[in-house]
Protein backbone atom coordinates (compact mmCIF):
# COMPACT_ATOMS: atom_id res chain seq x y z
CA UNK A 1 0.00 0.00 0.00
CA UNK A 2 1.33 3.58 -0.39
CA UNK A 3 2.56 5.43 2.26
CA UNK A 4 3.53 9.17 3.18
CA UNK A 5 5.34 10.72 5.86
CA UNK A 6 4.90 14.58 6.78
CA UNK A 7 6.86 15.94 9.60
CA UNK A 8 7.38 12.97 11.15
CA UNK A 9 3.94 11.61 11.22
CA UNK A 10 3.42 8.10 8.63
CA UNK A 11 0.04 8.41 7.18
CA UNK A 12 -1.61 7.38 3.49
CA UNK A 13 -0.73 10.07 0.55
CA UNK A 14 -4.78 10.68 0.38
CA UNK A 15 -4.65 11.30 4.43
CA UNK A 16 -1.78 14.12 4.06
CA UNK A 17 -3.04 18.30 4.90
CA UNK A 18 -0.33 20.64 4.48
CA UNK A 19 -0.71 23.95 6.26
CA UNK A 20 -0.43 27.39 4.49
CA UNK A 21 2.96 28.22 6.51
CA UNK A 22 4.05 25.56 4.14
CA UNK A 23 5.55 27.91 1.21
CA UNK A 24 5.06 24.72 -1.02
CA UNK A 25 1.31 26.10 -1.13
CA UNK A 26 1.66 30.08 -2.14
CA UNK A 27 5.39 29.96 -3.98
CA UNK A 28 6.22 26.82 -4.79
CA UNK A 29 8.96 27.23 -2.40
CA UNK A 30 10.65 23.59 -2.08
CA UNK A 31 13.10 21.15 -3.51
CA UNK A 32 12.32 17.32 -4.33
CA UNK A 33 13.75 14.00 -5.67
CA UNK A 34 12.46 10.99 -6.68
CA UNK A 35 13.83 7.27 -7.47
CA UNK A 36 12.27 3.91 -7.95
CA UNK A 37 13.30 0.45 -6.76
CA UNK A 38 12.26 -2.89 -5.59
CA UNK A 39 12.83 -5.93 -3.69
CA UNK A 40 13.16 -3.03 -0.82
CA UNK A 41 16.12 -1.47 -2.41
CA UNK A 42 16.15 2.15 -3.65
CA UNK A 43 17.62 2.21 -7.48
CA UNK A 44 20.77 4.64 -7.51
CA UNK A 45 19.97 6.27 -3.69
CA UNK A 46 23.43 7.73 -3.25
CA UNK A 47 22.85 9.82 -6.55
CA UNK A 48 19.05 11.08 -5.26
CA UNK A 49 20.24 12.12 -1.73
CA UNK A 50 23.28 13.58 -2.92
CA UNK A 51 21.59 15.60 -5.66
CA UNK A 52 18.35 16.78 -3.16
CA UNK A 53 20.68 18.14 -0.89
CA UNK A 54 22.50 20.19 -3.12
CA UNK A 55 19.20 21.21 -4.42
CA UNK A 56 18.05 22.46 -1.34
CA UNK A 57 21.15 24.40 -0.71
CA UNK A 58 21.03 25.95 -4.23
CA UNK A 59 17.79 27.24 -3.00
CA UNK A 60 18.98 28.02 0.65
CA UNK A 61 16.53 25.65 1.70
CA UNK A 62 17.62 24.19 5.72
CA UNK A 63 16.93 20.70 5.38
CA UNK A 64 18.02 19.53 9.36
CA UNK A 65 17.84 15.69 9.10
CA UNK A 66 21.43 14.52 8.39
CA UNK A 67 22.26 13.03 4.76
CA UNK A 68 22.57 9.28 6.57
CA UNK A 69 19.58 9.68 8.66
CA UNK A 70 17.47 10.84 5.26
CA UNK A 71 18.74 7.25 3.35
CA UNK A 72 17.50 5.57 6.86
CA UNK A 73 13.69 7.58 6.77
CA UNK A 74 13.66 6.83 3.12
CA UNK A 75 14.23 3.04 4.13
CA UNK A 76 11.59 2.96 6.49
CA UNK A 77 9.31 4.55 4.18
CA UNK A 78 10.25 2.05 1.63
CA UNK A 79 9.78 -0.85 4.12
CA UNK A 80 6.38 0.60 5.91
CA UNK A 81 4.64 0.85 2.03
CA UNK A 82 5.24 -3.07 1.36
CA UNK A 83 5.32 -1.79 -2.19
CA UNK A 84 7.93 -4.63 -4.25
CA UNK A 85 8.01 -1.74 -7.04
CA UNK A 86 8.24 1.68 -6.05
CA UNK A 87 8.49 5.18 -6.40
CA UNK A 88 9.79 6.83 -4.00
CA UNK A 89 9.47 10.66 -3.84
CA UNK A 90 10.99 13.50 -1.60
CA UNK A 91 10.07 17.04 -1.05
CA UNK A 92 11.52 19.52 1.57
CA UNK A 93 9.99 23.06 1.46
CA UNK A 94 10.74 26.22 3.19
CA UNK A 95 8.32 26.72 6.53
CA UNK A 96 7.08 30.62 7.12
CA UNK A 97 5.05 32.73 8.90
CA UNK A 98 2.10 34.28 6.98
CA UNK A 99 2.72 34.78 3.24
CA UNK A 100 5.51 36.97 2.14
CA UNK A 101 8.47 36.26 -0.35
CA UNK A 102 11.22 37.35 1.65
CA UNK A 103 11.52 34.19 4.13
CA UNK A 104 14.95 33.96 6.23
CA UNK A 105 13.70 30.93 8.41
CA UNK A 106 16.39 28.42 8.47
CA UNK A 107 12.93 25.78 8.75
CA UNK A 108 12.01 23.02 6.09
CA UNK A 109 9.02 20.63 6.23
CA UNK A 110 9.85 17.56 4.70
CA UNK A 111 7.26 14.74 2.75
CA UNK A 112 7.84 11.75 1.60
CA UNK A 113 5.74 9.42 -0.07
CA UNK A 114 6.10 5.80 -1.62
CA UNK A 115 3.50 4.62 -4.45
CA UNK A 116 3.57 1.38 -6.48
CA UNK A 117 4.67 1.30 -9.72
CA UNK A 118 5.04 -0.76 -13.15
CA UNK A 119 8.16 -1.84 -13.24
CA UNK A 120 10.57 -0.53 -16.25
CA UNK A 121 10.84 -2.75 -19.13
CA UNK A 122 14.12 -2.65 -21.59
CA UNK A 123 12.46 -2.40 -24.57
CA UNK A 124 9.55 0.07 -23.99
CA UNK A 125 9.71 2.87 -26.47
CA UNK A 126 7.50 6.50 -26.81
CA UNK A 127 6.22 9.18 -28.86
CA UNK A 128 7.14 12.65 -28.31
CA UNK A 129 5.86 16.68 -29.21
CA UNK A 130 8.27 19.16 -29.67
CA UNK A 131 7.09 22.31 -26.82
CA UNK A 132 8.88 25.93 -26.43
CA UNK A 133 11.09 25.68 -23.48
CA UNK A 134 10.23 28.91 -21.56
CA UNK A 135 11.47 28.02 -18.69
CA UNK A 136 13.89 29.55 -15.87
CA UNK A 137 17.28 29.19 -15.99
CA UNK A 138 17.04 27.16 -12.72
CA UNK A 139 16.48 23.99 -14.93
CA UNK A 140 19.45 22.15 -13.19
CA UNK A 141 17.88 22.15 -9.85
CA UNK A 142 14.58 20.26 -8.89
CA UNK A 143 12.50 22.84 -7.54
CA UNK A 144 8.84 23.07 -7.16
CA UNK A 145 8.44 25.32 -9.99
CA UNK A 146 7.53 22.94 -12.07
CA UNK A 147 4.41 24.73 -14.04
CA UNK A 148 5.73 25.13 -17.68
CA UNK A 149 6.79 21.67 -17.00
CA UNK A 150 3.02 21.17 -16.45
CA UNK A 151 1.97 23.00 -19.46
CA UNK A 152 3.97 21.01 -22.03
CA UNK A 153 2.65 17.53 -20.22
CA UNK A 154 -0.64 18.30 -20.76
CA UNK A 155 -0.41 19.51 -23.80
CA UNK A 156 1.56 16.33 -25.04
CA UNK A 157 -1.18 14.10 -23.45
CA UNK A 158 -3.77 15.81 -24.81
CA UNK A 159 -2.54 15.43 -28.36
CA UNK A 160 -1.44 11.77 -27.57
CA UNK A 161 2.08 11.62 -26.97
CA UNK A 162 3.84 10.66 -24.08
CA UNK A 163 6.15 13.06 -23.29
CA UNK A 164 7.34 16.59 -24.83
CA UNK A 165 10.72 18.06 -25.90
CA UNK A 166 11.68 20.76 -24.55
CA UNK A 167 13.69 23.39 -27.36
CA UNK A 168 15.14 26.77 -26.72
CA UNK A 169 15.56 28.90 -30.00
CA UNK A 170 15.54 25.65 -31.77
CA UNK A 171 17.89 24.08 -29.61
CA UNK A 172 16.95 20.67 -27.94
CA UNK A 173 17.76 21.37 -23.97
CA UNK A 174 15.35 18.38 -22.22
CA UNK A 175 11.98 17.00 -21.96
CA UNK A 176 9.17 17.97 -19.76
CA UNK A 177 10.59 15.44 -16.65
CA UNK A 178 13.37 13.51 -18.58
CA UNK A 179 16.42 14.49 -20.71
CA UNK A 180 16.64 13.43 -24.45
CA UNK A 181 19.93 12.31 -26.64
CA UNK A 182 20.42 11.35 -29.73
CA UNK A 183 22.65 8.70 -31.30
CA UNK A 184 24.25 9.96 -34.73
CA UNK A 185 26.44 8.22 -36.88
CA UNK A 186 27.48 5.54 -34.26
CA UNK A 187 28.08 8.29 -31.30
CA UNK A 188 25.53 9.84 -28.56
CA UNK A 189 24.95 14.07 -28.10
CA UNK A 190 23.40 15.12 -25.11
CA UNK A 191 23.13 18.44 -24.06
CA UNK A 192 25.71 19.46 -22.12
CA UNK A 193 24.76 20.48 -17.95
CA UNK A 194 24.29 23.41 -16.79
CA UNK A 195 20.91 26.02 -16.15
CA UNK A 196 18.87 24.79 -19.49
CA UNK A 197 18.68 20.87 -18.21
CA UNK A 198 18.43 18.70 -15.45
CA UNK A 199 21.65 16.87 -14.55
CA UNK A 200 19.72 13.76 -14.35
CA UNK A 201 20.85 10.52 -12.77
CA UNK A 202 19.56 8.10 -15.94
CA UNK A 203 21.40 10.61 -18.28
CA UNK A 204 24.60 10.07 -16.19
CA UNK A 205 24.17 6.10 -16.32
CA UNK A 206 23.38 6.79 -19.96
CA UNK A 207 26.85 8.09 -20.23
CA UNK A 208 29.11 5.93 -18.41
CA UNK A 209 26.88 2.84 -19.90
CA UNK A 210 28.11 3.99 -23.59
CA UNK A 211 31.29 4.90 -22.44
CA UNK A 212 32.06 1.06 -21.23
CA UNK A 213 30.36 0.21 -24.38
CA UNK A 214 33.45 2.45 -26.34
CA UNK A 215 30.80 4.65 -27.91
CA UNK A 216 31.79 8.43 -28.23
CA UNK A 217 29.73 10.75 -26.21
CA UNK A 218 29.34 14.06 -27.03
CA UNK A 219 28.14 16.94 -24.51
CA UNK A 220 27.04 19.16 -27.27
CA UNK A 221 23.54 20.86 -27.94
CA UNK A 222 21.48 19.55 -30.93
CA UNK A 223 18.90 21.33 -32.99
CA UNK A 224 15.06 20.17 -33.29
CA UNK A 225 16.52 19.70 -36.81
CA UNK A 226 19.38 17.74 -35.88
CA UNK A 227 17.10 15.70 -32.95
CA UNK A 228 14.35 14.64 -36.17
CA UNK A 229 17.47 13.57 -38.14
CA UNK A 230 19.12 11.76 -36.04
CA UNK A 231 19.54 7.40 -36.07
CA UNK A 232 17.97 6.93 -32.69
CA UNK A 233 16.49 9.02 -29.81
CA UNK A 234 17.20 8.13 -26.02
CA UNK A 235 15.10 9.63 -23.29
CA UNK A 236 15.98 9.07 -19.73
CA UNK A 237 14.19 9.80 -16.48
CA UNK A 238 14.62 7.93 -13.22
CA UNK A 239 11.45 6.25 -13.07
CA UNK A 240 11.21 5.25 -17.16
CA UNK A 241 15.35 4.35 -17.05
CA UNK A 242 16.19 5.10 -20.46
CA UNK A 243 13.45 4.17 -23.72
CA UNK A 244 13.60 5.15 -27.20
CA UNK A 245 11.42 6.70 -29.44
CA UNK A 246 9.20 5.44 -31.80
CA UNK A 247 8.10 8.65 -33.04
CA UNK A 248 8.44 12.89 -32.59
CA UNK A 249 5.68 14.91 -33.58
CA UNK A 250 4.75 13.07 -37.69
CA UNK A 251 8.39 11.71 -37.70
CA UNK A 252 8.61 7.62 -36.78
CA UNK A 253 11.66 6.33 -35.95
CA UNK A 254 12.24 2.79 -37.11
CA UNK A 255 13.41 0.82 -34.30
CA UNK A 256 15.72 -2.86 -34.36
CA UNK A 257 16.89 -4.68 -31.60
CA UNK A 258 21.02 -4.22 -32.35
CA UNK A 259 21.01 -0.59 -32.10
CA UNK A 260 23.29 1.13 -30.14
CA UNK A 261 20.11 3.00 -28.54
CA UNK A 262 18.40 -1.06 -27.61
CA UNK A 263 22.09 -1.99 -26.08
CA UNK A 264 21.99 0.94 -23.85
CA UNK A 265 18.72 0.54 -23.03
CA UNK A 266 18.90 -3.05 -22.16
CA UNK A 267 22.25 -2.30 -20.28
CA UNK A 268 20.62 0.05 -17.81
CA UNK A 269 17.88 -2.13 -17.47
CA UNK A 270 20.31 -4.48 -16.69
CA UNK A 271 22.21 -2.20 -14.18
CA UNK A 272 19.01 -1.59 -12.64
CA UNK A 273 17.66 -5.28 -12.13
CA UNK A 274 21.14 -6.35 -10.66
CA UNK A 275 21.16 -3.28 -8.25
CA UNK A 276 17.72 -4.08 -6.87
CA UNK A 277 18.50 -8.12 -6.66
CA UNK B 1 -9.17 38.83 12.82
CA UNK B 2 -8.10 36.82 9.42
CA UNK B 3 -10.38 34.94 7.58
CA UNK B 4 -9.37 31.65 5.34
CA UNK B 5 -11.80 30.27 2.62
CA UNK B 6 -10.88 26.86 1.43
CA UNK B 7 -13.38 24.98 -1.29
CA UNK B 8 -16.30 26.20 0.58
CA UNK B 9 -15.19 26.30 4.17
CA UNK B 10 -14.33 29.62 6.18
CA UNK B 11 -11.56 29.28 9.08
CA UNK B 12 -8.81 30.74 10.45
CA UNK B 13 -5.86 30.77 8.03
CA UNK B 14 -3.65 28.58 10.79
CA UNK B 15 -6.32 26.10 10.33
CA UNK B 16 -6.40 25.20 6.57
CA UNK B 17 -4.64 22.22 5.56
CA UNK B 18 -4.20 21.08 1.95
CA UNK B 19 -4.31 17.79 0.55
CA UNK B 20 -1.53 16.45 -1.89
CA UNK B 21 -4.51 16.40 -4.13
CA UNK B 22 -4.01 20.15 -4.73
CA UNK B 23 -1.32 20.63 -7.09
CA UNK B 24 -0.15 23.79 -5.33
CA UNK B 25 2.25 21.48 -3.48
CA UNK B 26 3.82 19.33 -5.87
CA UNK B 27 4.10 21.62 -8.97
CA UNK B 28 3.35 25.43 -7.99
CA UNK B 29 0.02 24.53 -10.59
CA UNK B 30 -2.08 27.30 -9.89
CA UNK B 31 -2.83 30.72 -10.22
CA UNK B 32 -3.51 33.88 -7.84
CA UNK B 33 -4.23 37.45 -7.40
CA UNK B 34 -4.53 39.58 -4.35
CA UNK B 35 -5.90 43.42 -3.68
CA UNK B 36 -6.08 45.73 -0.37
CA UNK B 37 -9.08 47.95 0.58
CA UNK B 38 -10.13 49.22 3.52
CA UNK B 39 -13.82 49.90 5.17
CA UNK B 40 -15.39 46.74 3.49
CA UNK B 41 -14.02 48.08 -0.23
CA UNK B 42 -11.80 46.08 -2.47
CA UNK B 43 -9.30 48.48 -4.38
CA UNK B 44 -9.91 47.85 -8.30
CA UNK B 45 -11.39 45.07 -7.93
CA UNK B 46 -12.52 44.28 -11.16
CA UNK B 47 -9.14 44.47 -12.38
CA UNK B 48 -8.29 41.81 -10.19
CA UNK B 49 -10.98 39.47 -10.82
CA UNK B 50 -10.76 39.92 -14.94
CA UNK B 51 -6.85 39.17 -14.82
CA UNK B 52 -7.27 36.31 -11.91
CA UNK B 53 -9.65 34.81 -14.46
CA UNK B 54 -7.22 35.85 -17.35
CA UNK B 55 -4.61 33.99 -15.87
CA UNK B 56 -6.31 30.78 -14.93
CA UNK B 57 -7.24 30.64 -18.87
CA UNK B 58 -3.74 31.23 -19.70
CA UNK B 59 -2.94 28.25 -17.59
CA UNK B 60 -5.62 25.97 -18.44
CA UNK B 61 -7.03 26.21 -14.92
CA UNK B 62 -10.92 25.86 -15.15
CA UNK B 63 -11.95 27.88 -12.38
CA UNK B 64 -16.12 27.00 -12.03
CA UNK B 65 -16.91 29.67 -10.04
CA UNK B 66 -18.53 32.93 -12.21
CA UNK B 67 -17.08 35.67 -11.92
CA UNK B 68 -19.59 37.56 -10.10
CA UNK B 69 -19.99 34.82 -7.76
CA UNK B 70 -16.39 35.43 -7.14
CA UNK B 71 -16.58 39.34 -6.40
CA UNK B 72 -19.65 38.24 -3.97
CA UNK B 73 -17.63 35.28 -2.30
CA UNK B 74 -13.97 38.07 -1.93
CA UNK B 75 -16.77 40.59 -0.25
CA UNK B 76 -18.42 37.85 1.88
CA UNK B 77 -14.72 37.07 2.79
CA UNK B 78 -13.72 40.47 3.41
CA UNK B 79 -16.90 40.88 5.78
CA UNK B 80 -16.42 37.99 7.89
CA UNK B 81 -12.37 38.48 8.52
CA UNK B 82 -14.18 42.49 10.14
CA UNK B 83 -10.47 43.67 9.45
CA UNK B 84 -10.74 47.35 8.43
CA UNK B 85 -7.70 47.74 6.30
CA UNK B 86 -7.17 44.30 4.44
CA UNK B 87 -4.68 42.55 1.97
CA UNK B 88 -7.11 39.98 0.05
CA UNK B 89 -5.48 37.08 -1.64
CA UNK B 90 -7.31 34.62 -3.62
CA UNK B 91 -5.45 31.71 -5.25
CA UNK B 92 -7.05 28.64 -7.47
CA UNK B 93 -4.67 25.54 -8.13
CA UNK B 94 -5.39 22.30 -10.57
CA UNK B 95 -6.79 19.48 -8.52
CA UNK B 96 -5.27 16.36 -9.87
CA UNK B 97 -5.34 12.72 -8.28
CA UNK B 98 -1.64 10.91 -7.49
CA UNK B 99 1.57 12.98 -8.37
CA UNK B 100 1.83 13.39 -12.09
CA UNK B 101 2.86 16.56 -14.42
CA UNK B 102 0.09 15.89 -16.99
CA UNK B 103 -3.42 16.62 -15.80
CA UNK B 104 -6.10 17.38 -18.18
CA UNK B 105 -8.90 16.84 -15.11
CA UNK B 106 -10.95 20.29 -15.22
CA UNK B 107 -11.14 20.49 -11.26
CA UNK B 108 -9.57 23.33 -9.27
CA UNK B 109 -9.51 24.18 -5.98
CA UNK B 110 -10.11 27.82 -4.32
CA UNK B 111 -8.44 29.58 -1.91
CA UNK B 112 -9.20 32.75 -0.26
CA UNK B 113 -7.20 34.89 3.04
CA UNK B 114 -8.20 38.27 3.93
CA UNK B 115 -5.42 39.80 6.49
CA UNK B 116 -5.24 42.87 8.09
CA UNK B 117 -2.47 45.21 6.50
CA UNK B 118 -1.28 48.91 7.62
CA UNK B 119 -2.44 51.38 5.19
CA UNK B 120 -0.60 52.47 2.42
CA UNK B 121 0.65 55.88 2.69
CA UNK B 122 0.92 58.50 -0.05
CA UNK B 123 4.55 59.56 0.35
CA UNK B 124 6.65 55.91 1.66
CA UNK B 125 9.90 55.80 0.38
CA UNK B 126 12.13 52.41 -0.07
CA UNK B 127 15.65 50.96 -0.47
CA UNK B 128 16.12 48.05 -3.77
CA UNK B 129 19.03 45.62 -4.29
CA UNK B 130 19.89 44.74 -8.28
CA UNK B 131 19.33 40.64 -8.73
CA UNK B 132 19.61 38.78 -12.09
CA UNK B 133 16.00 38.01 -13.42
CA UNK B 134 16.74 34.29 -14.43
CA UNK B 135 12.84 33.80 -14.15
CA UNK B 136 10.79 32.05 -17.22
CA UNK B 137 8.81 33.66 -19.74
CA UNK B 138 5.22 33.29 -18.01
CA UNK B 139 6.37 36.61 -16.32
CA UNK B 140 2.95 38.13 -17.14
CA UNK B 141 0.92 35.47 -15.36
CA UNK B 142 0.91 35.63 -11.48
CA UNK B 143 1.23 32.33 -11.38
CA UNK B 144 2.36 29.80 -7.99
CA UNK B 145 6.02 29.58 -9.29
CA UNK B 146 7.27 32.28 -8.04
CA UNK B 147 10.61 30.77 -5.96
CA UNK B 148 12.36 33.18 -8.48
CA UNK B 149 11.35 35.73 -6.75
CA UNK B 150 11.56 34.05 -3.18
CA UNK B 151 15.19 33.96 -4.32
CA UNK B 152 15.60 37.50 -4.60
CA UNK B 153 13.22 38.89 -1.81
CA UNK B 154 15.54 36.63 0.51
CA UNK B 155 18.76 37.97 -1.11
CA UNK B 156 17.79 41.71 -0.36
CA UNK B 157 16.49 40.85 2.65
CA UNK B 158 19.65 39.53 3.90
CA UNK B 159 21.05 42.78 2.54
CA UNK B 160 19.13 45.10 4.60
CA UNK B 161 16.45 46.28 1.40
CA UNK B 162 13.25 46.74 0.97
CA UNK B 163 12.69 45.24 -2.68
CA UNK B 164 15.06 43.89 -5.73
CA UNK B 165 14.98 45.12 -8.48
CA UNK B 166 15.40 42.33 -11.59
CA UNK B 167 17.42 42.65 -14.88
CA UNK B 168 17.99 40.72 -18.06
CA UNK B 169 21.56 40.61 -19.24
CA UNK B 170 21.41 44.60 -18.18
CA UNK B 171 17.64 45.32 -19.00
CA UNK B 172 15.67 46.04 -16.03
CA UNK B 173 12.42 44.14 -16.03
CA UNK B 174 10.57 44.48 -12.94
CA UNK B 175 10.95 44.19 -9.26
CA UNK B 176 10.54 40.61 -7.38
CA UNK B 177 6.96 41.59 -6.57
CA UNK B 178 6.38 44.60 -7.90
CA UNK B 179 7.02 47.06 -11.16
CA UNK B 180 9.70 49.68 -11.62
CA UNK B 181 9.50 52.52 -13.76
CA UNK B 182 12.13 55.88 -13.90
CA UNK B 183 11.41 59.55 -14.55
CA UNK B 184 14.34 60.59 -16.84
CA UNK B 185 14.04 64.92 -18.37
CA UNK B 186 10.30 65.21 -17.10
CA UNK B 187 9.08 62.12 -18.69
CA UNK B 188 8.13 58.36 -17.44
CA UNK B 189 9.96 55.60 -19.11
CA UNK B 190 8.60 51.37 -18.07
CA UNK B 191 8.84 48.43 -19.69
CA UNK B 192 6.29 46.91 -22.07
CA UNK B 193 3.94 44.16 -21.54
CA UNK B 194 4.73 40.81 -21.84
CA UNK B 195 6.47 38.30 -21.45
CA UNK B 196 8.73 39.60 -19.03
CA UNK B 197 6.76 41.84 -16.60
CA UNK B 198 3.51 41.76 -14.88
CA UNK B 199 1.12 44.09 -15.86
CA UNK B 200 0.71 45.26 -12.44
CA UNK B 201 -2.50 47.04 -12.07
CA UNK B 202 -0.89 50.03 -9.85
CA UNK B 203 1.22 50.23 -13.00
CA UNK B 204 -1.83 51.03 -14.97
CA UNK B 205 -2.71 53.26 -12.70
CA UNK B 206 0.59 54.72 -12.54
CA UNK B 207 0.53 55.66 -16.32
CA UNK B 208 -3.07 56.71 -16.71
CA UNK B 209 -2.34 59.13 -13.35
CA UNK B 210 0.70 60.49 -15.20
CA UNK B 211 -1.12 60.89 -18.66
CA UNK B 212 -3.93 62.77 -16.98
CA UNK B 213 -0.85 65.04 -15.40
CA UNK B 214 0.56 65.42 -19.08
CA UNK B 215 3.55 63.57 -18.70
CA UNK B 216 4.88 61.61 -21.66
CA UNK B 217 5.03 58.13 -20.90
CA UNK B 218 7.30 55.80 -22.62
CA UNK B 219 6.78 51.93 -23.13
CA UNK B 220 10.42 51.02 -23.43
CA UNK B 221 12.74 49.08 -21.75
CA UNK B 222 15.63 51.05 -20.01
CA UNK B 223 19.08 49.49 -18.62
CA UNK B 224 20.76 49.15 -14.86
CA UNK B 225 23.01 52.20 -16.21
CA UNK B 226 19.43 54.18 -16.93
CA UNK B 227 18.16 53.00 -13.97
CA UNK B 228 21.03 54.32 -11.94
CA UNK B 229 21.23 57.74 -13.57
CA UNK B 230 17.25 58.74 -13.51
CA UNK B 231 16.09 61.49 -11.47
CA UNK B 232 13.63 59.66 -9.83
CA UNK B 233 12.20 55.54 -9.47
CA UNK B 234 8.77 54.62 -8.93
CA UNK B 235 7.78 51.28 -7.71
CA UNK B 236 4.26 50.46 -7.88
CA UNK B 237 2.57 47.12 -6.56
CA UNK B 238 -1.05 46.20 -5.65
CA UNK B 239 -0.24 46.21 -1.63
CA UNK B 240 1.45 49.42 -1.49
CA UNK B 241 0.51 51.16 -4.80
CA UNK B 242 3.54 53.42 -5.92
CA UNK B 243 6.32 54.57 -3.95
CA UNK B 244 9.94 56.20 -4.80
CA UNK B 245 13.07 54.70 -4.29
CA UNK B 246 15.55 56.36 -1.98
CA UNK B 247 18.33 54.96 -2.62
CA UNK B 248 19.40 51.11 -5.19
CA UNK B 249 22.08 49.29 -3.90
CA UNK B 250 24.78 52.09 -2.89
CA UNK B 251 23.27 55.05 -4.56
CA UNK B 252 21.13 57.53 -3.20
CA UNK B 253 18.27 59.26 -4.80
CA UNK B 254 17.39 62.96 -3.31
CA UNK B 255 14.08 63.13 -2.25
CA UNK B 256 11.82 66.35 -2.25
CA UNK B 257 7.79 66.64 -2.27
CA UNK B 258 7.01 68.97 -5.28
CA UNK B 259 8.92 66.26 -8.03
CA UNK B 260 6.39 64.45 -10.69
CA UNK B 261 7.25 61.21 -8.94
CA UNK B 262 6.16 62.67 -5.29
CA UNK B 263 2.72 63.85 -7.46
CA UNK B 264 1.77 60.81 -8.87
CA UNK B 265 2.28 58.87 -5.41
CA UNK B 266 0.19 60.97 -3.63
CA UNK B 267 -2.38 61.01 -6.99
CA UNK B 268 -2.80 57.65 -6.87
CA UNK B 269 -2.82 57.35 -2.87
CA UNK B 270 -5.42 59.90 -3.47
CA UNK B 271 -7.33 57.83 -5.75
CA UNK B 272 -7.35 54.87 -3.38
CA UNK B 273 -9.06 57.13 -0.45
CA UNK B 274 -11.40 57.94 -2.50
CA UNK B 275 -12.43 54.60 -3.82
CA UNK B 276 -12.39 53.03 -0.29
CA UNK B 277 -14.25 56.05 1.39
Amino acid sequence: MSIAYYNGVFSKPEDVRIPLSDRSVFFGDGVYDAAIGRHGKIYMLDEHVERFFANAKAMKIHVKTEKSEMRDLLYECVKRSGEDSFFLYFQASRRGGERKHACTAEKSNLLITVTRIDEPTPDSTMTLSIFEDKRYLYCNVKTLNLLPSVLASCDAEIRGFDEAIFHREGTVTECAHSNVSIIKDGELFTHPEGAYILSGTARAKMISTALDMGIVCHDTPFSVRELMSADEVLVTSSTKLCRRARRIEEKVFPLSDDTIGAKICKAIHRDYVISTE
